[in-house]
Order: C-alpha cells, then structure tokens, then sequence
C-alpha cells in the first residue's frame, strides 16, 4: 500500500512520558513479518480515561474496558493492543479471549487484571487466536522500553498507510509536564467513534473525574468531528493515561487542557489524512446555523456526501452538489440566505452563483491538497467543524479487496 | 456509458393509457442531438397526485409543483420535464424559467397555467435556458402522439444508462383500465426521496384524495425503500396522473391499488438496477426488531454503509460489516440475538458465525447478481426491506467526472 500523499513527512519526536514504557512484538495474527501486537506498561496510581464506540454490536473487547474505567488505580496498569482481528461478533470466544489476554499480563506482570484494557482492530466476525498473544506476553515484559512508543504506534496499524503520533510538553511553573499520543485509522471512520483507536499517554496528576471531563469534552470537537466514509467501528478506542510521574497537578490547568486537545486534534486530522484512498483533506466549516447541533447535521451531510466527495476526488468546484449536501441534512437552511465558500472564495449566495465567482476561480481552488468547504446558513449562531477526505478509486480498491 | 449490467432485456411494451398524449424534442440544453425535453398532454378533468422531495434546498420547479396539486381539475393538464438542468439553486432565475415555460404551455395548448407541472433534472447551480424550451413548445404540440411514452421515458434521462418503464392493463368488469409509468435515476438516489423522476399514468376514475392516499402509501414501501448513494436531490418529483378515460372508477379496488403498486415497485427497482457504477442489485431484508422504523433503521444503515457496499462490490461475503452496519444503525440490537443470512445461507446466529456456515459458500453465494441480505434482529416484530445496489469503480468515475 502506498503511504497517503497526506501523510506528515515524518513521524514525530514524541517527548517521553514518565511512567509508561512500551513493548512490540510479532505475534502473527493475521499480518506476517510485522509486530502486531503492543503492550503499554503504566506505572502504579495511574488514572485511566477512555470514550468508546457507541455501536450495539461493539466487540468484547470495549465491553470489557467500559467496566474497568473507574476502578482503584492503586497499583500498575496495562495496556495490550492487537491488530488483524478486532474480536467483535466472536461470541462468547470474544471474552474469553479478553479475559484470557488480561490474565496472561496479570500473571506477568503482577497488573491487577481489573487494570489491564485490551483493544483489538482488524477483521470482524473471526475468532481471535489469543494464545498467539498470551505466548509472548513474556517477551513483551521483556521488551518494555520508554523510548519505544514508535513502535507501538506501528503495531496498532491496520490499512493504516503511516503511523500516527503527536505530542507536547509544557513547562509547568519549572516542571515538564508530557503528553504522547498515538492513533490508528482509516475505514469505517466516522463520528461516535470510528475504526479509530487512539492511545495518549501524560505523567500529569490529575484524578479520574477530572481526566474523563476533558477527554469527553475534547474527543467531542476533534475526533467526533472526523467522518472517512460514515461508518462507525465495532471496536473505537480512545484511552487517555495519566501516571502522574512529573509531580504537577494540572487540574484546572488551562495550558494543559489546550496542549492535550491540540494532541487530540492533530491526531484526529491523521487520521483523516490516512482515510482509506484519501487524496484531499477537507475542512468542512459551517456557520450561521439556526443551532449548532443543525450546523453539525449540515457539516456531517456534506462530509459524508458520496457526491460531494467524489466531485472533490475529480477537482471539480461542483458546489452544486454542497446544496444539495445542504438540502437533504435535515437542518433549517433558506436557499436565499444561504452562502458558499471554497476557501477565500466566495461561491454562491442570496439563492445564486456568487457575481465574482468564476469557474476557472473554483477549478484552481480545488487543485490544492488541503481544502476548506465554507457554508453559511443566514440563520442564527450555529456553528460546527469538521474534517473530511476525499472518495476516490482508492476507497473501492481497499474495501472491495479487504480479506483476501 | 455502457448500458448496467443489470438493465432489463428491453424497454417493456407499455399500455396505451387513455386520455395521454406525448412528445419530446431535442431543445439542445445541454446534451446534443438527442431529446431532451418530453411534454405530456392530459386531457381535462385529469386528476393529480404527487410525492416531493423533502430537500431544504428544493428546486423552484418542485415548489412550483407542490403549490399546484389539488388545483382545479376541469380543464386540461400537462406536464413538461428538461433533463440536462436541475433549475435548482438558481434563485429567482429559477421561479421566473419555471413560470416561463408554464406561460408558454398555456398560450399554445389553451391549458391553465396552474395546470401545467414542471420537473428539471441535471446540474443544479447554472441558469436554466428556459427559451430553448419554450421556443419549442409549439413543436412539442404538433407532435403529440399517444404511443409516444418510449421517447418520453429516454427524453428524461441523465446519466441512466437504460430508459425505465413499467405498465399493467387491469379488467375491471369487463372495461380494461391502463397504468403506464416512466422513471428516471440513477445517481443521489435516496428515499425521501431521490433524483428520481417518475410519472404514471392511469385512464382509471379517482378523485384526487383517493389518489393521492394511494401514491403517497406505496411510495413509502416502494421509492422510499431504495437507496443507491444515500444522496438526496433536490428535484426529485413523482407524478401520478388519472385521467378517467376508462370510465371506470377504482375508488376501493383492491386490484387497482395491487396493479399501481407493482408498477411503482417495479420502476423503483429498475432506478436501483441503474444505480450509478452498479454491478449487484441488493435487497435487504430486516425481521424482528422491536417496531418497523427500527427495521428500517438498520435496513438503511445497511444499504447505505460504504463498507457493506464496496464487500458486495468485491463480492467478498464480509458478513462482519453488516454486523457493523447493525450495531451503528442507531436501533436496539443485540449480539446475541442477531441472525444473517445470504440468500438462504445462514451465516451468523447468537452472536457468532453459524456452525454450518463456510466462506466457500458465502463467497459463491456473492458471485450473483442479485442478492438477499436477511437480518433478523431477534427482539420484536418490526420489519422492512429495502433495495439498493453496491458501490464500484463505477460510481467513482461517473461523479468524479460528471460535470465535464
């Protein structure tokens, strides 16, 4: 597969965030020749936040970590991912894999199995061979490095076409406090949650309440905000760990709470930028809307759009098809207020092609790699952002092709 | 365009309907030589009923329409349909074509303007050139023929690759009554309705309330049950006109109601069949959720889920993604209760794959062209089906490029 013409130059360099040390290895899952499985290793008093899919078929394996959020993070925790089989639909195999799994760490590494959370990504319906896992859980414990969160962000991938990364560290009255993330994608990518697990990692102090507060307020406006192709995964992960091992208590912090969702969104915009086939990243801003839950129905509508998307794919400025997007989303819109931008350019409004706007205007615009798809409503104070990628031949390639 | 692989044989022999007369010209509005524009004459005392779509952003020609139905049906009616323009998003262009072309009827046939429909279907966003239309409105009139439905039925086409007709002559004591319908797809096909154009015909006796209870019920379970992008356009317009010629009235008659609505199902199916890039033409068929708008629910999640279609596509039995489109539908389900099936394939029960189930006979299964993906949900009695078809290098290439 080649890497997406979106992807960043390079992956990263990730602070080291005190408290976790991570470990990879080659199970052979599904994948051959690649390290498929990852192991993060967190130090005692841990506090664990997470989000999930909210799909009713989600896998045993989400179930599972739902029940663990919230219990005494006294001593260590663990994380244990896998990719090739996602373990959902598997039945009554699919605990017992993830209790098979959590116990194989807790007999390791003395984790309490309470604290160990699984994630498993990849074909759905299939049973997990999870005594390929639980062998070499020793040679994990083996492998456990702090350095090592490159290789863990590999690991995770599936149709990923680059590994995905991103971090800060703030000086906090003197202390540096850390945060590192990492995130796979890229099908059946789409709000509430998507095909997406996502890792981050600080050595802030901040108790358990506090740390899932942000992460639900955050995960809102970045990745709930993402949509590949409107599919919604079985198996959307998001764990944020807090091992408290810089010192600094960053409850109420206002630099943290920025530095963790501006590591949020740069994560969410990767993974769009990995959407299966993508070759244009989209930002799709809606204003003006009656309300901002109407100016999310709009921006979803248009994101998720078949036309609008493959119109995007072929450059054309076909901002016909971004009313129609409009029209069909279920939210009030007026034709006669309404205006379109691509970019700095504007389109259409009062009902009609905009006097300025040329087609040759449009054409040029839409040959960036990077666009913005501007839609003012007229209405009201509604706004909603989200990002989007192209649908292209890549798209049917992938997933008309994807088990064999 | 290659003609679908999944289009009938031929175009059927339609009925004569009493009462009916058309024509069509090549007005050159955006396709050349070819015709373009169809004109339906409808003698007076025509009754007419009509379904909209539901598009915020609806063209002038729709909201023309909508006002129009329940008029006074004394003097004659006519109906007249452009492809190759949309007249959507055209401000207050679009009102001024739309009463244009209706004046123009009106001075040449002698019929009220207020009875005089009429639909456009193409790009939306550029002016319509109404004058080309109403400079051939006398050449409409001359032309005028009863047999002429075929050329009515290929004059409203896009980027159809097949004209789409359907008819039934019923004997109601001893009188025959005819139903002649045309249709037109194929791309922002999605219920509520699609770019879809249909106009029936009937030479039965029906007041207009009686008529269009009756369009409206089966256009439930027979236009709005087809999806083939989950687009919504914004001139879709479903006309259903009797004229009475018959003299028989089917006020009540059951055989009636039975013979319209295969007529509309059948030109439904034929819209999907020419869905945009199709190969597979895919029921989906759900039971046993708890109420039917759950049924529907997940039926549609299932129909318009890009990963359900691009499987079918590659005609991989990836059962894993209808377990996916079930759980991210929205409706109460349930793993363990869940049942799939291809065909008459049991694939999946009690929340894992079927004990008699092998991929061999799944992925034969998928080789044909027709297709029947059964989910029973196990929780109730709430059932829907609908039809849709799947999602290829095809569709791409015809929306990447459309407007070129």
């Amino acid at each position: 597969m080649a890497i997406s013409p979106l992807a960043p130059a390079s992956f990263p360099a990730l602070p080291r965030v005190g408290g976790v040390r991570f470990a990879t290895v080659a199970a052979g899952i599904k994948y051959r020749d690649r390290p498929d499985v990852m192991l993060a290793d967190l130090a005692p008093g841990t506090q664990i936040a997470g989000v999930f899919t909210k799909s009713a078929t989600r896998s045993a394996n989400v179930l599972d970590c739902q029940t663990k959020l919230g219990s005494d993070p006294t001593g260590p925790a663990a994380i244990v991912v896998n990719s090739g089989n996602s373990n959902a639909f598997t039945g009554k195999h699919g605990d017992g894999s993830v209790s098979a799994i959590c116990t194989a760490v807790s007999d390791t590494l003395g984790t309490d199995p309470t604290r160990v959370f699984t994630s498993s990504t990849g074909v759905i319906g299939e049973r997990l061979p999870h005594e390929r896992i639980t062998n070499k859980i020793g040679d994990l414990s083996a492998g456990l490095d702090p350095a090592n969160i490159d290789a863990a962000a590999r690991a995770i991938m599936t149709t990923d076409t680059f590994p995905k990364g991103s971090g800060k560290t703030l000086d906090i009255d003197g202390t540096p406090v850390n945060i590192a993330g990492i995130a796979k994608g890229s099908g059946m990518i789409a709000p509430d949650m998507a095909t997406m697990l996502v890792y981050i990692f600080t050595d802030a102090v901040i108790d358990q309440a506090a740390l899932q507060s942000l992460l639900s307020g955050h995960t809102d406006r970045t990745f709930n905000c993402i949509t590949v192709d409107s599919d919604t995964s079985t198996s959307d992960t998001l764990l944020l760990a807090a091992t408290g091992a810089s010192g600094v208590d960053v409850t109420g912090n206002a630099a943290f709470t920025d530095a963790l969702h501006d590591v949020m969104q740069d994560l969410a915009h990767q993974v769009v930028r990995d959407g299966e086939g993508a070759t244009k990243f989209v930002k799709v801003a809606v204003t003006g809307a009656a309300n901002d839950a109407d100016a999310r129905r709009v921006a979803m509508a248009t994101a998720n759009s078949p036309l609008v998307k493959t119109a995007i794919a072929g450059e054309d400025p076909n901002w016909g098809r971004v009313v129609m997007a409009v029209g069909k989303s279920g939210a009030q819109a007026n034709r006669d207020t309404l205006t379109i931008r691509f970019g700095d350019i504007l389109v259409a409004e009062n009902g009609w092609v905009a006097d300025s706007y040329t087609e040759e205007a449009g054409a040029n615009y839409m040959k960036a790699q990077d666009l913005t798809i501007g839609i003012d409503l007229g209405l009201g104070t509604g706004a909603a952002t989200v990002w989007t990628c192209d649908l292209t031949h890549g798209y049917i390639q992938i997933n008309a092709d994807y088990r064999s």
